[in-house]
């Protein structure tokens, strides 16, 4: 049985062998029981479970179910089951403001949920430049960095021009006005002129950790021809 | 009286007196008749006269009529009258790649046009941040900064940042796909986390330009209270 | 030390040194606690300290631990240390309508923190154009001129062609439906016929006032070759 | 019968008893040919015929089969049957620049063709708004007044401001990058804090003096409860 | 003196000479206080005065500062002084579904209150056009029609091909999805078929209202050559 | 072999057992000489064969290498083999305007070759309603109705309004201004007031025929439960 | 007597004869003593009655007046009438995950009210394929598929690959960011590479179940020709 | 000396120590003399060197003098200097349509001029899956995966679903209508519900490739932490 049917949802219970995961849930629309139903069963199978966008409140309804897993509250990260870190390399997570926190806290909790050694670099976004340049070295270390930015999303462009690794570059929702909820660095990122860098949606550090995890395992695995 | 009736055209005499320069044409949808017409007024009025937006098939022809003009191919510009260096100070140029040259030249020919000192520091893009920072010292002696970029339009955040004088940010159209003609570095320039930058309409360098000239008058005028 | 690490935020010591000013608070989305001890530092550094778009509950959590601030609860700045005319000149700022008041007050008191003299003309939007040009005298005797304005954003284009002094636009949010809370003036100040004119981020009158204090500075320093 | 079925088209004969006027054929889209076969039927019925946004190469074609016509290259307008005053009043046109000329054209042209006197006033853009005034008693002469701009539209706001009777605004598509073709005057008209005045289409100079003939012909009629 | 200056806002004491009908509140963004303060004036001078978009919450604190107004609670119409029929005419609002009537009242009301007889036919969307259909005749006798619709905003094209009169389009935020609060219908009517149609804001049935008033007030004086 | 590879192309011969057709090709953006290879494969396979959106040339061309086809030049569909009834019930195709013909012809010939009878109503637009009426009978004998509409779009909200059949809607780029090349009329047929539409792409009169053809198809073949 | 005015409302009574089915209340916006009073007509006349888009609330209200109803919270619909199966055939309804579920179930029963037998496939995402590959024999036993997804909406073009008979794609507002509300998965299924298949307004299950009823309806009544 | 002056290009010699390959062109907006003189300075630096988005008259010149390079004309690319196979692994390139084929060959040769082994899979989009899932077992030896699609943009998240690699995803501007010059497959990609993908630019199959070629080289250097 790949997957198994639980009315509202089907669990994907082979994703792990085919993408290399377990299946994570995205827990926006989801009500507390059906994440709950979904959460006992990944824990059956895979021994541990995530859940992205969680609210406080439903969060709080979940752990009362399953009381075994860890609120994460700035990334509305639901983890159950330690992170050990399963690869070489290091993915580092650099964000522009104070303000971008949380999603880099988003990024950062699932690298680590998906057994990557990580590093965060706060606020060090371009307006005062001598800040991030002070991470020069710091950063030729990392074997994918996650950049996570706001208002204009200039980061990522600079950063893309420092290192030699892949840079995944996270456009967030912070800034007013023409910055339209994070679209205006969104298609910022979208047209860097630095080559190198590729683009997850809007806030979604989650997405962004799990690609460079992908990366750091095959690093780890190495890539045969 | 203020202005005289072309028929076509209300040419603006007392804009002078008013705004601190002569009237400058939009070329863009006049025909050559239109424009040489305003021209021999503008020059009978004032000793000179410039137009934007002129293709080389319109400057042909308005050349062949007024023949003392001088045409700017790069940029499009046809002026009539020697520039000459009216105010202390100086506008640094700085474009973000060899594809913004001619919105920054647009910039440089009204700058001096208009009477201003200039200097033009071409292709530092924020991908090679080094080829910027080389002009630290060299930027920290501009009295306006004109930043010229198309892509993302990181480049005015990253100058900006650098500089205690005011910087004018020029989006270009240089780009494509999520780049939208412009409007992205507009967006992303108005949503800039620098303080001290304001921006002009996509591939306007003849706007920065006319508006850093203001700025070099006032400054050589003295603001009195 | 160019600057402090605080774990979520890296307070900007040079920023004075580099661009003029001491680095101001982006309030919006920063916690209390975090903008508390941004302040903390900044007063330690500077002997003042801004912060922006404070809501007034962050205000007075603010105030709880850093009492000798005020609040301006129209325009939401949080401001410590008492503003001082720096500069000769002044900057006038003309609002279209009595509901871009908020914005246009961000504008006046953010000049006066970083040094300026200020005058404000409200409500003289085109609608009724002679009340915009009764002012005509006035507006002359500026240095530099923001204008504040939401519906279509028509009076940045007249006053520009009344004076010879910058003019720096403001769209703001106040309006409904085709205005698209203030894509539409934003879009119309960067089509403007007028030259000598640049715009900020919509409801950005800290902006406008930042660069407009810049302008003043030069003017009053003066500009060197 | 009230309309005639040519296979590709229903000529509406209709139209006149039930609008007030015979149907104007939309040229953009349709052949030479059916525009030809259309303006026959309605030549046979009417004892006139006009077409709008005809090339000058489609006219030609045009002509050569219905020879009467005039063609007016500015405007695209293709018309048969003299013009001749049917009502009292006047449509004043004003246009803000030198390139709206094509389509305030195309407004006095249909107006005349409608039955009305017409008066233009070119090139009286707010950017030198004594222009405009010193036109102001012949514009509280209109009884119905069309305002044409381009660039960021804000004309019309300013005129309904002066004047007691009803302003239509024709947002052209004369400018660039921010302006989308027209989109943005368009948006600005839409959202003007001036009261008097509706919106059409961008270009749309037919549109807007097809409502002012009505408006004429209502105000020639008399209005009755 | 052509107006009076409150601090907050100038009162335009000019605009019933000017425009014909004395300034009319916009009430959205303002406070209570402010809207009671012009009210007085307006009242003082005109002896009556309107603000539209009043919250139930601003228009009862208002009215217990100035109570002899009337409050209409589903245009959000704050009305002082007696509407009375001063024109020939008749203006018809025509709504397209139960879910229009707010605006098609705030239109009903505003031209009663500027002197205009007005009739309502509400709910005759084009789902089902017998309905429209069955009041072919009773349009007819219209002066001017209003048509509010939302959704895909199909109404106004209809009617206006029944009609002789001018008919102004209002579109409505009644919708959702690919309705985009009213954009959708607000682009459909400027893009029309029918000819004798022209367009105001989303929701701005006091502006369709108010240019109504003045085309009968037009036809009422009579139009002179 | 359910799909043969051309290298550039798998064309995919099990798509008639899967879907009920053979592969049409989309011929936009292929070369003369990939479309050829596909239609030799697809008249070996199917004994027939259809490419659409093909430009002259490129017709030309591939009719050179393949000459029993035919080229409907309106449509700009390239057809092989005889189109022959196989279905009962009828599909009309219903177009607002004139300049709609290419995409009405576009669902016409599809149909046909689909297998379906077809008869088309041209010209019936919104604004002259009593032509549409005038087919109100035809209309209420087809199976599935496509309406054809530029523009606004109003046509098939009162179209579905008439019949107890499916409508499919088809939006056309006929338009300008504030159409956007066929957005408008494609977002106000999505929030029409009808029940019982759906939509396809602009211009997309082949998508529209292909669903009613399907739907043909199905009510001959029966549906079983 | 087609219809009957209950002042804010003209109940369509002739909606049935000439499209099918009676007329179903959008509740959207109306208040709930509109609504009351259009359910108690429609019972009246054809013995039952549909509202969508009821919030609890509201439902709750309309139900203390008609108590017979029965309120589906997910949907948010409020049915009066048992449904019936009434024709041959089978609507499959197929959701991309369980947040779509609302949708799902307001095309679940809007189907199942106007007669037609559904089942439902839930959370059958593209991101595991083989979950919608092990349904894939059930989907060929459908006459109509409606899918509905949210995200990318990459669902429905792989159902239509899948199946001979038509498929009703609808859109949802469930994602963030890039998803703008719903709109990216409405561009995408109108940009759909696979033919057979039309789109409905974004979350409109019912209007996706309307047109599959008529669908249904025709192959049982069998089309004439 | 990290980078050469040519005027009006800043030759960045640096890159391939800061990022790991050499600057390369991007020809858009360059003229061929601009071209060509960069060419020869990374020649002479690097050996090797590449151009992007070359029309075939800009290469023709290039060629003529520097003779020694390839033009791919489909991909628009010029290439001096032979590729090798540098890393491990192998990067396969997967294409929805025929049309896609440029872009997908932009990023075959990009790869392999990086030192990449690559394979594509051409036309494999989702209207037909089974094709897409013969090719499973193949997909899951890639290191990693670069998808090619235009249209609804659907590809990249069904094969985002089949395997344990990085999938970067290329929106095409391939399509027509609500496809928007790719827009739509671009925000598509984004929103996508497959976890491990991330997306370039419209078209940017360059962007794509270079950012594959930094992971294969991570892969096979390995991740030291």
């Amino acid at each position: 049985m790949t997957f198994e049917d639980l009315g509202h949802t089907k669990v994907d219970y082979d994703r792990e062998s085919r993408n290399g995961y377990p299946e994570i849930i995205y827990g926006e629309s989801k009500t507390a029981e059906q994440t709950a139903a979904i959460i006992e069963k990944l824990i059956q199978k895979h021994g541990r479970a995530m859940a992205t966008r969680m609210s406080p409140e439903k969060a709080e309804e979940v752990l009362a179910l399953h009381p075994n897993g860890a609120y994460k509250e700035n990334s509305r990260l639901l983890i159950y089951g330690e992170p050990a870190v399963l690869y070489n390399g290091k993915i580092i997570i650099v964000s522009a403001g104070t303000s971008d926190l949380p999603v880099a806290e988003e990024a950062e909790w699932t690298a680590k949920w998906l057994g990557c050694e990580t590093e965060i670099i706060h606020d060090v976004g371009v307006a005062g430049i001598d800040r991030l340049l002070s991470y020069r070295d710091v950063l030729q270390e990392a074997s994918v960095v996650i950049t996570v930015a706001g208002m204009e999303g200039a980061l990522p462009s600079v950063v893309c021009g420092l290192v030699k690794r892949p840079v995944i570059a996270v456009p967030t929702s912070v800034g007013y006005g023409a910055h339209f909820d994070g679209l205006t660095p969104l298609l910022s990122m979208l047209s860097s002129c630095s080559s190198g860098m590729s683009v997850v949606n809007i806030d979604n550090g989650f997405g962004a950790a799990y690609q460079a995890a992908m990366i750091l395992k095959l690093a780890s695995e190495g890539a045969s021809s």
